[in-house]
Parts: C-alpha cells; structure tokens; sequence
C-alpha cells in the first residue's frame, strides 16, 4: 500500500494519492492532473475512485478531469449549497474497497455542510484505522473556518466540535491527512510542522484542547477570515465542473510594446519584491509568484486576459501553472524582465523600499500628512503594530483606503515587506503617487527592538 | 519542520531528512548523499547532524561522506561490535534540538547491541513524541531479526522484547519511522504498507502482540535468516567509515570482445528474466537490475572487475548505483543488449522457460533423473512446496546442490522464477548442463490448482 | 540567428527551428509538437511561420496543431496530390523575412509534384545562401526516392534530377538540412552522418555525382522502395491535417487477463527481441520500441485498439509517442512485463534463438522440408544471401510466405536477427508453428567468414 | 558520425563532440565533463582523443580531468607559452583516425603560437573536408583577437592572415566549428548566428574579406581588446592541467547574518539588475549570473571565498558552475534573495534607476558636479555617446574613475544598464556615495531618438 502526498505550492493544498494492489484512489485532486496519472501508471495502477472531502472554495478541483481520463467514480459528501453534478453521494459509513485498503466514510460537517472525511484501514492489519484524510476538518494544529455560513455561525461550528470529536474517535494511532498545510487561506494557525496523528492533535492541538462545546463555539466565532473574492468562482466550478489544466502552461512571449498596449488584459509581474521595486512597468500589480496562489484571487478578473512580467520562461510557467489552480486560464502572453522595456525607452517607475531607521524616524517626527500603512490581517494587527499605523487589508485595498489622502505620502507595510509591495501596487494604480514600501516590516521592527501596540 | 524519506529501491532502505528553521538532520543516510545533500540547500538549511540507529550490515553508510561535506557531527550508539570511528556515541537520555525539532535518543538494543532509536518531538507542540526512528528495532509489520549473535540468541531476543517496550512506551500516537519497508533482507514478515503508528502496530503488529517475554524469544530464535557474505564486508566499511559513491555512475561502454576477454572481471547480465533466457552470454551471472541489493552480495567478489550486460545506459547507470550502495565500486563497463554480440557471431546461450503443465507433466511421470530444485527460503519451502521437490537456498548455491547430478536434467523453481533465474546462471557456470527455470513457479502452480506439501 | 534540428528517432525525421530576432519558422513540424513550443518560449520568439517542404508519406504532420497554437501561417508547394486544406501556396521566389533570416522559396519536385525547398539566408550575411532545407529531395548522402507515381516514374525522375541542380546552384557553401537522416524508410543509401553542406554532397553524394539526366533517371527508377500500408493513412491526414498528439503518452495500466481477452485490440510486444523470444503472449506482434516507426505501419490498423506489452512504463510511453507519430492514438494500455503473467498461470510461449554454427549445420544437411527465410529487403538480398534461402520482405508478410509449408520448420534470418523476429511472430501468428529465428543474421554469418550469394 | 556542439552560456564557449563507430573524440572540452561522458556513454562510444585548438585564457579546460576519467589522449600544438605538461604536440600534417572520421591537423597560429584546427573528414564520403574546428582562429563573422604578444603584433596579425588562408582552403563547403560564439571575449564581432560554412565566411566575413595582408594587419592593430585580470590564472591553469569541476556545484545556505560577516570573503549579488537596484546588501558586488561569465574575472580573486546573493538555489547552482568554468572554485555559500535580510532589520541599501528623460534634462541643464559616466568598451563609446559623457570601461573600474570625485553626483550608464549596475556597485564599494543608473542606457537613448557623439 503506496500513499503519496502531493503539494501545490502557494495554495498549501494537499491532495494524495493511495493505491494498493492494481488499483489506486485520489483524494481531492487538483486540475493539473498529471502527478495522479503518473503515480497510477508507473505503479501499475488504475485510479478507480475519486475522494472530495467537500467542495473546495480556494482552488479548482481536479475531480472531474480526472474522472473523464481514467473513468474512476468520484464520490462527495451530502447537503452541498448546490448540486454537485458530476459526484456521486458517500454517506456516514459508506466503504470502499481496493487491494488491502478499505475507506470508511464520516460525515464531518462544520467547515462546509457537505464535509466528509475518509478513514483509512488496511485489511491486513485491520485493528483501527491507520489514517484519515479529514480535509478541511482538521488540520495540523489547527481546524477548519465556519465562517461561510454567515446567519449560522454558531450552529456550524458546533457541528464542526461534534464532527472533530467523530474524528478522534478513531483513536490516537491514526496519521493525520489534511486537505491543506501551513500556508493555506483555510485556516490561520496551522502548524509548520506537516504531519502528525490524532492522538498528537488531541493533546496538542489548541483548537481540539477546548473539551467544552460551547466554548469551542464562542473561539471559532471570534476568529475573522477573509474570503477572497474568487471563492465564488470556485465554488460554482466546483459544483459545475471545472475543466483540466490548459495543456501548454509557458504562454506564449510578448515584445515590450504589448504591455503597454494591453487591450484590456491585466498586466501582473510576478518577478519578486525587490525587482518590482527596482523598476517596473507603471500600472502593472505587483504579485511574485509564491504569492500567486494566496492574492491574485483578489484582485484579477477571471474573465479577462493576463499578460505575466516574469523573470524568465519558468517563472513564467510557474506562475501559469498556480494561476490555472485557482481558475485564471487566461494569460495569453509573458515579458521576461525589465531591461527589454527600458532599452526600448518606455517608461518605467520604481518604489522605494525604505528601512526601520527611516520608519521609526517618520514616526517620532509625527510626520505631517505621512501616512504608515498596514495591511496585514486585523488578527495579525491587533496582536501588536507601530503606534500610528492606520490599517487595511491588502485584499480590501483600494476601497479600505479610501479615507486616505492620495496625495499624501504613505508608507506600506506588513510582515516583511512582501504583501506590502502588492498593496503598493494596488495603491499607485489607484491614483497615490507618493508610496513606498518598508522593507522588512514588523519582523524588522520587532528585530530592532521597537515597541509595538496591541488592539486596534 | 519537513520531514522527507529517501528509500533506496531494491534494498528497501529508507533514510530520512529532518529539517526546521534552519538546520537539519539526516537519519541513517546511504552513500550517494546527493539526496540529502539536495534538500537541504533547496529548504535553505545545513545538515548539522547525522544519526545513525546501528551498524548497518545490508549496505554502506553514507555518514562519513556527509559529514565530511557538511561539517555535521554523527552520532551512534554505544557497544558496537567494532568502534565505529567516524561518530560519537549517543546515550539513553541524550537530546539535540534544531528549529522546532527536538530528538531524544533511546537505546534499543536487540537487533544489534548498538541500536538507539531517535524519539521526534516538536517543541511548539510538546505533549509527547510526533514521531521515533527505530532503525532495524521496529518495522511495519514486523520487529527486527536477531539472528547476528548466535552465541546469545535468547539474550538479544529478549533484549529486543525489552527495547521494543520501551519504543511503545512513547505513546500510540507516534509515527513510525523504520529503517527499511517491505523487501528488504532485514526482515521477513514486513508489511506491504509503508506509514504506520506505534499504537497501529501495538494493536496489529504480529510480534508486538506477543506479550509475554519468553514466547517472544521463543518465537524470534525459532526464525530462520540468511546472512549473505557481503554483510562482513559492510560491517567492516561501517566501522572504518566507507567512502562517497563514485562520482560517475555510468560505466563506459564496452564492445563485445570484452564480454568474452574479462581477464578476471565478473560478468553480471542485469537486463532481466526474460532476456536472459532469450539470450545472454555464456557464464554470465542473471541479476536482474532490480534483484542486485538481495542478491548480488551473495555471489560478487567486491575485490574484482564487475562488467555488465545492461539493455540501455540507463538501466547500467542503475544498476551501478545500487552495487554502489552494497559496496561494489567496480563496475569497470557495461554492454547494451545481447543482439551486437550475436552479429559478431559470438556464442550466446538460451535457458528454456517451462510452464506449469510442463512441470506438473514431469511430476506426474516420476521423470526419472529429472530434478525439480526450489530455490526460495527454508520458510518459504516449507510453508507449501510441489511434492518431490529438492531445497536449496539461491544464495547458498551451488554448494547446496552439490547433492545433485550436474549431468542431470533440472528444473529449477522460486516464487515467482526470478530468483530460478539468478539460481539457473549459477548451476550453469558450474558445470550443469541442463537446465531450465520454471517461469511462475509457485504463484502459477497455486494459481493453477495444484496441490503443495508443507514442511521439509 | 538559432537553428535547432529536432530529430524523431526510428523515424529518423528531422525537423528545424530557425530563429532570430523575436520571430522563429518551423520546418516540417512533427505533430508533438512541445519541442517547437518550449524552444520558442524560452528565446522569447514567437513562431510565426510554418514551411513544409512536401506532403509527407510517413509521419503525420505537426503543422496544423502549431498553427492552432501559435497562430502562425502553413506554406506548403503547390501541385500537392490532394489539396492540403491548412496549409497556404508558396511558390518559386516567394520569400519570407524575420529577424535576420530570409527563406526563399525554390520549387524543387520529383520526390513529390509538391516538394518545395527553402534557401536561408542571414540579411545581415547575405552574399549567398547560409543553408537549404530539401525535404525529401536530398539528403547526406543519398536523394528522394521518386516511386510515388508509378505512372510517371522517369518523368518524376527527371524531375528530381532537375530540381537537385536548382538546389545544387545555391553555392557549395550552403549547408545541408534534410527532412531524414540514417535509418528513414525515405532514403535506403544515406550516409550515417548527420551533417553536410551542398559543396560535400555535390562531390561525394553518389547521385548527385551522375551528371547525365538519362543516367540518372535509369538509376533512380532502377531502386526498388516497399510503401508500408500506413502510407495511405498518412497521405490523407496530412492533406485534412491531422491533429496534435494525445495529451497523455502514458496509457493506462492493464493486468495479465487484458492481454488474453483483447475484445479486438492488438497485442504488441515492444519489449525487444530477446525478451520476446525467452517468454511472450501467444498471438502477439513482435516489434521493439526502436522498430516500431519503421515497422509497425506495416502490420498495425489505425482504426483498432492497441495494447502494449513492454519492459516498464517509460518504453511504454515512448512507444506510444511513437506510434502517435505515425498516427495510432489507439494505444489503450500497457503491461509490464512477462513474469507477472506467468505467475497467473496463463500460457506464454517462446522463440528458439539459433546461431551461425546451428544454421551452417542444417544448411550442410540441406535440411529436409526446412525453409530459411531471409526477410531482408530485395536489394539487401540480392547483394548476398545464404544459399538455398528463400526471400519474403517481412512487411509483406505473411501473404508473400504463402508458398511455405505452415507445417515445416522454418528458420527466419534478416540482417542481424531484429526485423527476423518481427517477422517470426507475423508467422507464429498466422499459423506456422516450428519457427525460430537466426540471432545476428548476416552479419553473423559474414562475421563467421560463411559464403554469400548475390542475386535472387 | 554524430556531432553534438556543446554550449557554455555566458562564456558562449564552445566545444564538440564527435563519434563515429565505438569512438569519440572531444574538441576543447570544458572542465565540467559530465556533458561529454554522458554523450559518449550513451552512444556507447569511448572518447580516445582530445583535441585543443589552443591554451585557452578564458576558461579552464577540461581535458585534463576528460583524460583522467576516460584514458583518452590529450593533443595540444607546438609552441606554447609555457609547456603544456598534460599534452602531446600535434603538429601539421597529423591525422587521427576512429570509425568513418578522419581528423587532420593544420598549425594556424596568430591568435596564440600554439593555435590548431583540425580538418574533418569522413572517411566513407572522403572527397575534400566536410568540416573544420578553428578554435580562436576563425568564427562567424569575424576571425580571432591577436592582441596577447604586445611586443609582436603585426607578427602574429600576419600569421593570422596566412593560418586563415590556409584554413580556408579546405574549400567552400567546409562546416566551421570555432570554439566561441557571439557574446565571447575572445572576439567583438561576432555574427549572432551559430553556423556558417568556409565558403560562407569567405564571402561574407569582414575580416576575411581584406585580401591584402598588410590591409589586414593594419585592421588587427588598430582594434582595441580587453584582458581581465583572470586571463593569467586560466593561462597557469592551463598549462599546468586545471581539475575538475567540483562535484557538489549547490552552495551551503548562509544566514543574512552571514552577508555581513565575511571574514574575508567575496559577497557577489548574481540576482539581476533590477533586484539589486531595489535592495541589495552595502558593499556587494552586483554580476548578475549571465555576466558571470564576461565580468567576474575583472573583479574577483580566485584565493578567496565568494559568498552568493542569489534569487533561489538553482540561480546559486548556476552561478556556481558558471563561477567554475573560470577558475573560481571557493563559493562557500549562498543566500536567497534580499527580503530575509531586512526583516533581520539588516542595513540593505538601493541604486535609482534613471530613464532617458532624466538623463537628458541633466544633459541640457549641464547640471554642475554631475557626471554621466560610461562603461563600455572604448569602441563601443567612440560609435557613439552621450555629448559631455566620460569613459571608463567597466572592468577597469574604479582605478579609471579615480579622476571623478567621489562625493559629486554620478550617473553610470552603459549599452543597457547591466554593465552600468556591475559599475554602480563597484563605484559605491570604493566609496562614491551618490550613484545611480541610467536603465535602457544607450538603447534606450537612440531609441527616443538623441543625438550621439563619436570619437572620444
């Protein structure tokens, strides 16, 4: 019996592959499928059943092309918000066999209503289940949101106690399958740590630690998400159906001249930090690529072209690849660099990053009209920022804004200067024409040794 | 923290890679350190310790090769029976932590009288071990053999039982991390499955389930191994410390005159069952390339010239990194494919492959003078073989057969006619002449329906 | 200016990217057509031309898969067999600039009415052209074979002659690029190098060196080509446009009882002739990856199913590629291997292999009633055979054996015991029963210092 | 006969491998190997000679770490600087024959003393050469440097002259195979295309075309030529037999802390222009990884550790190698990227990229203390520069700029920006305060359509 995890970067998403004998079992695949099909075929397995834990929100799923290419079933949980037209219903105690592993269903409501997990047994040495792929149930260190039922957020996350305590019921032994790591949008305290079992959870989980039912209720209800707005893209594709990953994943290159005369596509440069700074086209969002996965769906139009500003042609790919994941099929073309664009003398800005010295001096000298900008989370603020920083969410940026004065100096920042220099972008695309980005940020800050406040 | 395993094919060796923040660890690491090597410099991370869990008889280590290269210091238990003098020695109690990882160290003697195994604990999540490294202590499926002292037979037994307590005493909720997965010589009743838990195999593991002392030792000196001589070679190496692989793992090609001008070289034909039966030149031996960890160590001469008979580059690359990782160094060429050979009008040999209803009609006639030799394990002999077969060991060949008549007819037979193959080559180097190999051997006449005969 | 050959192996067809500036042309594109994508993307060009040098007979053509992709235009000549309906007319002295290359268009028929050469030039070094693709007019060391229209066979002859001076007036410093190399069923006499110029073809090509038309016309329609069936095939695909290769190369897994109840499909053994002739499945085709694009065309119908017997999941991946090539995309799965089919216990059977010494003996014997079938082409059989063998091209199998005892044995030779083996299997197949195969064939025999005969 | 041209980008250093039969030869192999053992194994070809055109002074060879593995025989001219400890002397007239090829020496000094090509012929199509290796002598589009004997250099010019005479009366048709393409140091005037053909060259190559030898000696003089510091290092190495490449080509991971801690070592950015102008550690040197090849031998010591600011590890590997190539073997580690850095809150620093705009309004403003210093090649700059600009070529920096005042405002700019960054970086390493960069440089100048100055 093989069980192999794949990971897509940026997103955290976990899918796995489980084969024993000749045949093989795919639980929530992506829609770039090949990793499952390779697996299958070079283990000399046939993939017969498809597993979703629940109706993904964060990224397309893969279930329906790999159904059409292998002709395995795919199996999802009851009462989902609409009908899953290309799964079939698994209920609490449906089983699965294949070679010596058996899948035994549990309802798992509480993050979605139609949550399962699938516990993992092998024939051989039958006594207890040796794993459970709990989706976004469980996690390592963490359990899942119940924040997308708005009018029902405490019955929801009571579901999710009672569904948690089904899951540990299985006992201390069985290995934690997740259907997402450290990193995911799913859930904000995950563990860095990439496995563990029940009966490590049970003892170390904060989440799993609160043994009072109406006390898990009032943490979870407390705790504030974002939902990015392609989440209802996803989810529509994710009941319709969503397509597989486009073939070929390197777009086609684009002259310098295309990107300024881009007929209405967005021009995204995915290059880094550091290079958006340096110099890059004006008007263009600055997203690196390992951020793809967690902020383009919150600001790019799914319906309208992409021309990427990469690196080079597998930065290029690579960002592709992430965006095919969360539903952007269509970038029609990439420019590797800047230097093309300048020796063709086109015009070009830069963001100057600034240090902690610079900030701490602006804040002592209570700048006038200077603004510090923070865009982290609210939970990531309240736990402690620069006394003075105004605070919007990179996601709800522009609109979060708007009570800024654009032509006033800003400086942005956030963790590390990364969702900052994102920000920076939305802002400058916005109308502010004084912004720079501090490099390092609160890890910096904190690095130095300068004070921070708590709460809003 | 990351936690990766690297498995050695053939030998089902499986080593790991520990890494958290920064820094990293490597358990039980294989010579060709590439791996490992790898993933620490992608992770951003320096290996800074090397743990090994025992002497390992079945391969070399590759501790001193990485050390050398990372600087890392290895550590290893204490009582070997050589000293070890490339590490330092750990002890019951002793602790390193990196990042978030914390190892503590249990010796678990048994196996060998050097086997610690390493207890993994998360110091962000403290509440009992994530993980523990058994080396060759605990398996899935199985506990480790303890065959090596045959002066102390029911004292390293009971050991074993002792050290396999102190394992579990870690808690149900532990992964367990072995040395090696199913197919490998250093145990015989592994699992299939490759992930397990300390309280998965509490509940299903055979030998663990025997909860009295004696009956454990009882059954542990009532088990039968083979120790191929290349165990004394790897002994040797993993006291003095054994070199880095070499560095180009594709031999030259060679022509065929050199197959038939070996001036002392050993001549192995790795392409495959089925080819060498079609094909091969005369007074090779049969290894198939995915057989070399189990079987070549019982035959090759790690002090001479090893050529092979390889189908393509890749297949001779492969096959040269795994007598690498047993200790053969010399493979000094490789030949791709039998067909140039024969256009030279050079002497090829074929080895007929007979069928069930071949064999079963030669039982049925009492063929006179005809031998039906099965080559797999005592155990596996006398758990059902064909009636009036003859035993003997393919790793004890042919002194085993010395019995028979080498001017005699004989079929040879396995589980499956891999290990008939290997046994085939060997009878006709030595002098048999007519030989044949049962293809399917005891899988096909079980699955044919006929009967077996347990016992001698 | 880069120029990429991009080589099809078995096959032996060469293809060409050409680039410069921003812009790149395809010569002949193959319908896997990832190479020309990935070379375009990574030198940041987009492929804006497509050349086809001829409707070609033997493999399917890439070009309308790589317009849909790339939006580039088709040329192709005119007078074609049928209309190409993709493609647009290119003509004598149309010419084509990008970058700072220059195609010019020269109408060079006789292999075909259609074929089109394409002199290049560099504007920036532009006394004289810097190279010439031919297609199938010429190539290093041989020319087009002109066996097409049987109707028109010295007028089509002369026409070659003709269209090989126009090529030839480019200048000797022109280098050569043909659409084959070594090895194509286009071309019986070219050289085993890769590389050339018009200068080195004029003065050592043996063709080109007959400077009377007449003489040459008598040479050419003198030659004697097979058509493989799958040429038809071809012919009409390339004139519709056939479609871009299947997605995924790697078919499906299929257990021991797919190969025994086929509902239909073909059975073919790419495994490799020594393989084959130690343990097959009854009834089917012998033809090793490496043979396939010359061979299979012969045998295979494009409109059943296929199933492949192969060593391992790569050579069954390459060999779909390959059959894809050629316009089977039937290929609906893949075993691995032999053994595990003789461990269910299902039939298999073998091939003697036999050598000089054996063959020499029953030759001296003049064996009764038994054939020795030499499946060489004509013109290889003519320049020297064993004596008393009997000629049958193994493509025109099994009719042209027809005058053959099905019940006499029969030894089958080639040249050096590959095409033998194809030709055994068409003949076990269609029921000959006594059948083994000469392993090194001519060259054996000749190795062995045996007598030829020349003639039939 | 298989050629294959094996590319060292950066260096646009090229070598070959040539096979035919069971042999191989390798012209001017560089010192990381594997690339020829690789294609020499799995053609099952054995490399026996090794052919250098020349002592190369901007690479390390790879001959002979080639011969240690291989056994093959190193061939080197007559008249070395300095005896070639690891070579025999091949002199005119010496051929060396395996399979179908034939190779010829000619002596064709100029470049250097000890200069060869070697004249290809196959032996089976043997009517005049279908190739030559020229080394330094002969490239596309323009014929080698003779500046390295200063007390002779109308000499060795005119040596130059007759050796291409001689070269090119091998006849049009001859393929050329020179060891350097377009982007080399070891000649400006390169054409951009890969291939060419004697004939080809002799129309249309500038040098080439001067029929008078005096003509020609007068050109060779009156070129300008750069020679980096390192070209006496590869000069030593290369007599006395480099090794080679280091194994391990990954660098260790370092801390940010470690980039300002040296000890000594070398800090060198290899990101990009545009990175290091957003933020980069004070004091490194910026060669982004595709100058490595061209810059670094200007700037970096050879006995000293160089530690790596790279964008992620397979830019680290690269860089490596391409380090490797040239000599520099101590990287001792590397970091990624420069995000890292700040939020240890780490000083970091920036360079202002300008554009044409801003330069031009200083330009006019003929702003006082300001100085628009440009870095490329005299040549380069007496085509065409900005009126009122300064010259200093980037390798002799900062020792050319001492007449610049250090605290007064400079602008750097050069043919892009890029050799303008590596200037920016060394002039704020030796204490310029105010740099900043001219991105789009003279591309971007000509491109907006301003007026250039030529002459000094």
């Amino acid at each position: 019996m093989i069980l192999e995890k794949i990971k897509s970067d940026g997103l955290a998403h976990l899918s796995y592959f489980l084969g024993s004998g000749s045949e093989a079992a795919v639980i929530d695949p992506r829609r770039d499928i090949e990793a499952y099909l390779d697996l299958a075929r070079r283990n000399g397995m046939r993939i017969v059943h498809i597993f979703e834990t629940h109706r993904n929100e964060d990224l397309v799923s893969g279930a329906p092309a790999l159904a059409s290419v292998t002709g395995a079933k795919i199996w999802h949980g009851p009462n989902p918000a609409e009908p899953i037209v290309y799964a079939d219903t698994a209920r609490q105690g449906d089983g699965f066999a294949f070679g010596d592993a058996r899948i035994e269903v549990l309802e798992t409501p509480g993050h979605t209503d139609d949550s399962l997990s699938y516990a993992l047994h092998d024939s051989s040495y039958d006594d207890g289940a040796v794993g459970v792929f709990t989706g976004d149930a469980l996690f390592v260190g963490d359990v899942g949101r119940t924040d997308f039922y708005p009018d029902r957020k405490r019955e929801v996350a009571g579901l999710l106690f009672d569904s948690l305590r089904k899951i540990l019921s299985l006992g201390d032994q069985a290995i934690l399958y997740p259907a997402h790591g450290a990193g995911s949008v799913c859930g904000s305290g995950m563990a860095d740590r990439e496995f563990s079992t029940l009966g490590h959870e049970r003892a170390n989980n904060p989440r799993l630690r609160i043994e009072d039912r109406e006390a898990f209720i009032d943490a979870k209800v407390a705790e504030h998400h974002y939902q990015p707005p392609y989440f209802r893209l996803m989810e529509q594709l994710n009941a319709e159906g969503g397509g597989r990953s486009p073939r070929d994943l390197l777009p086609p290159p684009v002259g310098p001249e295309a990107l300024y005369d881009l007929g209405g596509a967005q021009l995204v440069d995915v290059r880094g930090v550091a290079d958006f700074a340096g110099a890059h086209v004006p008007g263009a969002y600055c997203i690196p690529s390992d951020m793809i996965a967690a902020f383009a769906g919150w600001f790019l139009d799914a319906d309208r072209d992409i021309v990427l500003v990469a690196r080079d042609a597998d930065q290029a790919a690579g960002s592709t690849r992430t965006l095919a994941r969360i539903g952007y099929d269509r970038v029609v073309g990439y420019h590797a660099g800047i230097v093309p664009v300048a020796t063709k003398d086109r015009a070009f800005a830069s963001v100057p990053l600034v240090d902690t010295q610079a900030v701490n001096e602006r804040v002592d000298q209570r700048a006038d009209r200077w603004t510090l900008l923070d865009v982290r989370s609210v939970d990531e603020f309240e736990a402690g920022h620069v006394e003075g920083a105004q605070h919007a969410y990179v996601g709800e940026l522009p609109s979060a804004a708007e009570s800024l004065a654009k032509n006033a100096p800003v400086t942005v920042m956030c963790g590390s200067g990364a969702r900052a220099s994102i920000a920076a972008s939305i802002l400058l695309q916005t109308g502010w024409t004084d912004v720079d980005v501090y490099l390092g940020s609160m890890k910096a800050w904190k690095a130095g040794g300068y004070r921070t406040i708590e709460g809003r």
